[in-house]
């Protein structure tokens, strides 16, 4: 490992490239500093940033470090980590060269140049004794290069399906769910920002095709580029089939599929018709899955944001802790000592709820258990009464109020003569809970 | 770091308990060595096992290392990591702190034990300076302490929701889906093995409430224990509210739920009715799943087996690579160059497929269609005829084989008078494409 601190010394990041990721980057090294060092015992401060517009404003960002000549971050011997943000093919391979062999660790989110020339650069990494890691170039913030690389490392991966791109499936879920036409699709996907101006290199399949390079590479211990892995887009996709599929029990989803096949790796990238019981067949929208198959272990998916600046921002900080090396026994230890936390009272936390009774079905039941919830500020969101005379039940779904309240109103209402019994109380997930964000 | 080894030295892992867990960790010891040398560069060697009963037979397994006397294990200079896979508290508790205090390195599986005492043995393996790992402790092979711990080490969590027990999952999926009463689905996991004979942890919450005492220490950076975890389980519940939240568009799932509420830690395990459309919804059957938020990433969720033995001793396994530090770069470079697979030819992967083509409704149409699938032994699932006179369509689902010879056939099948224009040809996924296991 290139990276030699002793824990606090403070580790400088350089940035080729401040578009919405690296602003990210920027922000979280900035904002995100403090729970950084606390959590990981690594202080990070930012060093030069390449920008292609010097002039551009870039709030929070010291402008003596932006600069437009790439050798004030390759060049500059204080820089330890480089985060490679830049994109493109040319010259961001020969930058990233460069950080390697002067014994740089880079951490990048660009799948194209990885999946073109990522054993090249792994070399050049090890020969350097410099580290390359590139969790952000698959899937953004889901960690399934980690999980492929350190948790499964043993366990012999003989398949990877995945749902990789996000833009196709958020089109392919309007088509299927709205009986959208493909170009109407393509178009609601701009208007909210699911798709680029120019889409064509996620719905031809490009995309996907390097990231399925990539994941396969670390999946199978072995050498896969975008050139091995034929991929069809969904741009000639009719709305037609997918009507034929949903009779037919499916759902149409563009796949990366790499598997062992006696020994030898197929990587493909097409669109599938997914069974309506099948894991995938429930991701919807813009999100990204993966699938990860192995000797010793059954089905392991994995399900988040494929894309957003924050996501990857957070893959690329998530890298750069890596290769400094959390002691994470002391980290954990730490934590739990020093937070202060306190642990919060229940009844004091908010819960929407389920309330099931028996009741006798008299005039102005109902009223009366109304009142009570009224009384408490508690809301009712849908009320059921089914059954009649001694054996009618009464159901109510309850907005999100305090425990505490609950538990008053629940033993007010039991004491009503019109109810029988033990009141059944479940909670409700996800109704305005609350809590931080 | 207690282990300090250089690349392919041995490093003898010494167990405690040899029962499902222990035998599978020794045989992916023993089995998987060789794959496990070549990713991390580690020589794994098995040393003693402490045992209840020696007499037992176990297969593969050198009698000299088997042993009824604790001390075998925790006292032998040569054992650098300890596996505790022999659960319960007392004397557990004993040797770890022996373990620990002797510079050992400990991995455990045991989420009682980690719930009441994991910051006690957090402390004592710092001052030792030895390393405590616990990922089969939650949810056995899916690594949501590690994407807790280094994935999202910076993230700034602010929630943790989960299915984190398959054994009341299986039950309630059961009583949803064929509508048997808790007692007859109860039945039926202890039949299937997704339940044990005395179920009481599992169908209480106290299960559950463990393992997110460990999830929601790791998340918050927080001291949660098991009494600060209130929990019901699932032991009570009815029948007919399963049905009632039916109805109202819920499933009912048991939820283990952290959250941060004002600063302070929020952590429960009940009985939930969660919406149709919600992510954790569709676990069903005996799968775990936790969702992880953050304030600087979108919902992440990770999914697959919470039990099993191999699933546990896969976990384990990866918790002891983990201590002795895989040299990623170097390990990622070695595969790619080093693993000799070859890229299988597109045309031999064996693939089903959907093909719709539009034909003239003319007598024999699917007869001539069917037989040239026939001649190129190509079998077919399904067929649906739509439309009539020239605009009739007709849908195949053929079962899986080579795609070359679907190539063939439908190179024939277009030829034909009857068939129109191009035929439009997707894969379906999951049926039968074969692949290593």
């Amino acid at each position: 490992m290139a990276v030699h601190v002793s824990d606090g010394a403070a580790v400088t990041v350089g940035l080729l490239g401040c578009g919405t990721v690296g602003q990210a980057v920027v922000r979280s090294i900035i904002e995100g500093g403090a729970t950084i060092e606390r959590a990981s015992g690594h202080r990070l401060q930012l060093g030069p940033i390449l920008v292609r517009d010097a002039s551009k404003p870039r709030p929070g960002v010291d402008p003596a470090l932006i600069t437009t000549d790439p050798q004030r971050v390759l060049a500059d011997p204080s820089v330890s980590i480089v985060v490679e943000v830049m994109g493109g093919l040319d010259p961001t391979l020969d930058h990233l060269r460069q950080a390697l062999a002067a014994g740089k660790s880079v951490v990048t989110a660009n799948k194209q140049l990885l999946a073109r020339h990522g054993p090249e650069l792994l070399e050049a990494a090890e020969q350097a004794g410099a580290e390359l890691r590139f969790e952000a170039s698959a899937c953004a913030a889901i960690p399934v290069i980690k999980v492929l690389r350190e948790s499964l490392l043993a366990a012999e991966i003989t398949a990877v399906t995945g749902i990789v791109n996000g833009t196709t499936n958020f089109i392919l879920t309007e088509m299927s769910r709205q009986g959208l036409a493909y170009g109407d699709a393509l178009g609601r996907a701009q208007a909210l920002g699911y798709a680029e101006a120019d889409p064509t290199e996620d719905v031809n399949g490009a995309d996907a095709a390097a990231k399925m390079a990539i994941l396969s590479s670390i999946a199978f211990h072995s050498r896969v580029l975008i050139d091995d892995v034929p991929y069809e887009g969904i741009d000639n996709l009719h709305a037609e089939d997918i009507e034929h599929a949903h009779s037919l029990g499916f759902v149409v989803k563009l796949l990366g599929v790499a598997r062992l096949l006696n020994g030898a790796v197929s990587v493909r990238v097409y669109p599938a018709l997914v069974p309506h019981g099948h894991r995938l067949a429930a991701i919807g929208g813009p999100d990204n899955a993966v699938l990860l198959e192995s000797r010793t272990t059954r089905e392991i998916m994995l399900v988040g944001p494929g894309a957003g600046g924050d996501e990857t921002a957070s893959a690329v900080v998530a890298d750069i802790l890596s290769i400094l090396g959390t002691h994470q026994g002391s980290f954990l230890h730490n934590a739990m000592a020093d937070s202060g936390r306190t642990i919060a009272r229940p009844g004091s936390v908010a819960s929407a709820f389920y309330l099931r009774m028996s009741v006798a079905d008299r005039p102005g039941v109902l009223a009366r258990v109304a009142s009570i919830f009224g009384d408490e500020s508690l809301s009712i969101r849908s009320v059921v009464q089914s059954g009649s005379g001694d054996e009618a039940s009464l159901v109510l779904i309850l907005h999100a109020g305090a425990e505490e309240r609950m538990d008053a109103a629940v033993a007010r209402v039991r004491a009503l003569d019109d109810v029988r019994g033990e009141p059944v109380l479940l909670r409700v997930l996800g109704d305005g809970e609350g809590g931080d964000r």
